[in-house]
């Protein structure tokens, strides 16, 4: 397994105690849903260490020091992706009746759905307020930053939603929708320390454009794992994504491909009712055999390479570019 | 019934053009689910004439003029209240499981509860997207109120829910409810254009004061009527409140006020299964006997009177003052 880089494991605990003291905003009720959702809590409100890796805190960290600013002053932008990170799975997890996160049962289903919509809402409000604590032209930067990128991934998970209903969905249309709903916040993630330090043009947008490619090879790579992960690693039952007829990047370039295998598979997804075990199997062979897992591979590759390109034009130091990169290969390895 | 105010109706026009324009940043899938909960559209997405009297948008331009500035200065803070009660409203339906909304079907009974869900996401971080489009000392002022009485109307709306599953709900927590359900968002409506504005603190004081005690009376208004309320004008059933056992702050006080009315009623809220149309009557008359109609009544009053009171304190012209006045009368009457 790819270990986790220092940049991810450094920055931890300052965010946790960061995101600690600002969910002390919220009323008691909310707070509640959203300890448990973080993984602070159990069930039943005692401690409990269930957090996920704060990839987003980390991302926008490292921006601030690309930036020369120290991680302390991107603390509110750290935290307020993390929030919005937060928010956006709360109400995705009604939306999409999945009743498990990170291995343990969603907000919703253990204080209903009422109670996560929320607290998801709270998150989302809470995300906003953190950033108008000052008033510099960095946090109105960032502050705008982040409503863009909660407006993208808005949109991406109503596309998502509407493609359930279809059977004509464009791979164009996929990606645009990981774009919004994977992209758009790894995106501000990448970029919001840098901007909250009022860096240059240049580096925020080289930063932006870092974490919109990281995303959607980010996004690729989970696509190929909801079908050919293991259980253990991504914490869901095997070919999850198949049994939900999700339709993920690698099944709408399957779909899409023209072949006879595209054919078979669009069957296979069209058939009312609960696929057996057999027809999983038989659907991931055919996404492969159509092309999706060769594409999905490739195309997260290249979008691995249109990162470090912009890590490469974003004029900032060889060590901080360094562990940006460390970054992106760690979230996008195959094996974890 | 108690004419409407000219400022109710006469920036009507100009907050509906602004708010058309802002929805047009929302993807078309979620546009198409406000454009219907705003009613501006029917189910089929033909256009329609439904929607609210946009209470919150004229407090935001009377406001503007308190202080002094063009009511188009103020309008993306009008827009913004205005998106951030539609999104509560939104919200509120699917979790209170109310299937009908101003005599149309609410719109997650249309939609589906996630299109209602994302809905109320898009509108709230738009209505915070339409503060951060400039960046004055006036807009941040207004960004921080906004999302700080948002916070509130979640923490309310969190209470209430909370109250469904008590029996012990004291008439101070009723109220602060109350203040966090309904106040909050109209105190920032009745000051949002004066900070816009950069008026003085002394005005935005007293205008925020204002619209909180309006705001109270407003509730306790809406609680009468919901109980006492004719079907033509409240657009819901007669006895709605009582039929859903609400614990509103007619029924809190009665249940609290230690007669034997309380004692009855406490027992009819407690029983299981829906209450027969004799029980609802038996409710209505239990609630009034123990005092919870006279004592709304007259808190009701008390509420506009101090929002009079700020008015007078607030150094505004008497013009608008007298506005904001018949404004209070008007959503506090009872005959509508």
């Amino acid at each position: 397994m790819t270990a986790v880089p220092t940049s991810i494991t450094d920055g931890r605990e300052l965010v946790d105690r960061a995101m600690r003291a600002s969910a002390e905003r919220l009323d008691p009720w909310t707070r509640r849903v959203v300890a448990y959702h973080l993984g602070w809590t159990d069930e039943q409100g005692r401690p409990a260490a269930a957090g996920g890796k704060a990839l987003r805190p980390a991302l926008a960290l490292l921006s601030a020091r690309a930036a020369g600013i120290p991680a302390e002053a991107a603390l509110p932008g750290a935290v307020a992706v993390e929030f919005v990170h937060a928010f956006s799975l709360l109400h995705d997890d009604i939306m999409d009746g999945d009743r498990t996160r990170r291995h343990r049962p969603a907000a919703w289903t253990v204080f209903g759905p009422s109670a996560a919509i929320l607290g998801g809402d709270a998150l989302l409000a809470l995300s906003e307020e953190l950033l108008l604590d000052e008033q510099t032209r960095g946090s109105h930067w960032a502050a705008r930053a982040l409503t863009a990128a909660t407006q993208r991934l808005i949109a991406g998970q109503a596309l998502d939603i509407g493609f359930e209903q279809r059977d004509d969905v464009t791979i164009e249309e996929c990606l645009t929708m990981a774009g919004d709903k994977t992209g758009a916040l790894l995106a501000c993630a990448s970029s919001i320390g840098a901007m909250l330090g009022e860096g240059p043009t240049r580096l925020v947008t080289a930063l932006t454009g870092f974490g919109s490619e990281m995303g959607l090879a980010f996004q690729l790579v989970d696509d190929l794992l909801g079908i050919w992960g293991s259980p253990g690693t991504t914490g869901k039952p095997v070919l999850s994504d198949l049994r939900a007829r999700k339709k993920s990047l690698p099944v709408v370039f399957a779909l899409n491909a023209g072949t006879d295998a595209s054919a078979r598979l669009a069957e296979l997804y069209a058939e009312p009712g609960q696929p057996s075990e057999d027809d999983l199997r038989e659907m991931a062979r055919l996404i492969e055999a159509a092309g999706g897992r060769g594409w999905a591979t490739a195309e997260a590759d290249g979008r691995i390479a249109s990162a470090e390109k912009y890590l490469a034009e974003s004029g900032m130091d060889d060590d901080v570019r360094a562990e940006f990169r460390d970054v992106a290969l760690f979230v996008t390895a195959r094996d974890h």
